[in-house]
């Protein structure tokens, strides 16, 4: 239960990010809700798709359909309102990506799946949204950008999948895993927190500076 | 029936706007060919893998992909004798649209899902080859413009669940549907139809400049 | 079991290039093995969907996300020292581009496909890797370039599929396949191997300058 609705914060805080990313100056309304739809809906179909026990989650239940709408036509008012959209972006995109990769962690868990399994699931899920909203917008997917992105969701997984075997099914489990997530991603984007030089990817041929 | 030979219409339409979007000087023709056929079977492969009640409509029924690759070839061989091409282009899509919107309404309807979910699947449908395409062709995507696309959808789609739901099997009720989007959207490339400015999204901070 | 072991080292080839691809000046370990482990797992999840006979591969045996991960991180580290990234990018995308494309076709014909759909399958599967690290990384996917790249993946599903009508589950068929792929694409890499003037798309209107 408490899973159901941190999925449902999650395709809100996702549909927000959709919005703010994809509009540009006089799109239109239902443009700019379809690419927020897509983005709140897509991380959860790609897992619901590639694991096929269930059907997908908002063809089984139409209240996600609903939120994702309902969240996409706020943000399109919302955002004309707000100052500093960037910064609502960021968080959106943290409180999202927290709560979709530990939720999925979780499903793929009581499905039955291995740990690895939801942990892999975990991070792809958390990360497939917005690099399909960052594709349909045409710019490079956060993913790829300096602050760390993928660890986050990686360790909130580990966490959440490592509570599981220890304390099954206690409530809390995965409100851990999204804490952990989202103060880890606002430390990376506030406190410039990163990894040490030897972790890091070193441009050396001509091909890297294309 | 009818539906079987919109679909294959819709295939056509949509290998032909593949061909002329990813087309580049000097690329070959089997690249071209692939690429048309992965925009025209695209979105209903997306529907069928979400909906997941049967197998995907072209592994069943392989007239689908002899449809896309033949009209594929077609379009690289036709384009050369085309002086515009932005044109057909823009016609192709907008009967492509028009075309897999109504199939897949009307296909999830008769699989006897909510009428919600025909009109999401259809939008997603009809737009999503389209949004591959120009994925692939690394342009920006359509549906991101300023002329409207994802409402003739829409539309489209409702008006055809609202006359399945009130004369049922009638033969043309997703001729009526295909005919709204094609219209529209032709209205909106050609007579700049538009919304009020309420309904459109404005710009504020630096982020959307980007 | 040989088909096995092509798939494991497909792979490790694509898990390679999705590392050079994606990797940027300071992007860390964990986004960059990722976005290697979504290359090289990619192509194969969209033919397991696409088919829905079985689980996704990699689901069902785990072995295979190990391989990509710990090829990723190989790479990882691996490219730090290696002068010409570019060359092995090439090699080990045509590798990898020849392994999926023949082990997808035998696997599908395995499971009682037509002829058509083991070689439309062969092709997307082979492709669709390097589509999703291309679209990934913000680079015009490679399909779209120049060099021939759709036509050895076609000619060599086409030569698998047909040895195995000829002499079937003879244990090196797929061997043969891959063999020709590789070759053909090193060739039009390195030798300029290309198409008549009759078979490439000719710049015509204004659109296609974009």
């Amino acid at each position: 239960m408490l899973l159901y609705w941190l999925g449902m914060f999650g395709i809100a805080a996702f549909a927000i990010t959709g919005v703010i990313s994809s509009g540009k100056r006089d799109m239109d309304l239902f443009s700019v809700v379809l690419l927020g739809m897509v983005t709140s809906l897509g991380g959860g179909t790609i897992r619901d798709v590639i694991l096929s026990v269930d059907a997908v989650y908002w063809v089984d239940d139409v209240s996600y359909v609903w939120v994702a709408f309902l969240s996409s036509v706020f943000a399109f008012s919302a955002v004309r309102v707000i100052e500093n959209r960037q910064q609502l972006f960021e968080y959106a995109d943290s409180f999202g990506l927290a709560l979709f990769t530990v939720v999925a962690a979780e499903k793929v868990l009581n499905y039955g799946f291995s740990s690895i399994i939801a942990i892999v699931m975990g991070v792809i899920t958390g990360v497939a949204g917005g690099m399909i909203r960052d594709l349909l917008s045409h710019r490079p997917p956060l993913v790829l950008g300096k602050e760390f992105y993928a660890t986050p969701a990686f360790l909130g997984a580990l966490l959440v999948v490592a509570l599981e075997k220890n304390i099954p099914f206690h409530e809390f489990n995965s409100v851990y895993g999204a804490a952990l997530i989202f103060i880890l991603r606002l430390f990376a984007i506030h406190k410039g927190l990163y990894y040490p030089s030897w972790l890091l990817y070193k441009k050396r041929s001509k091909h890297d500076a294309e």
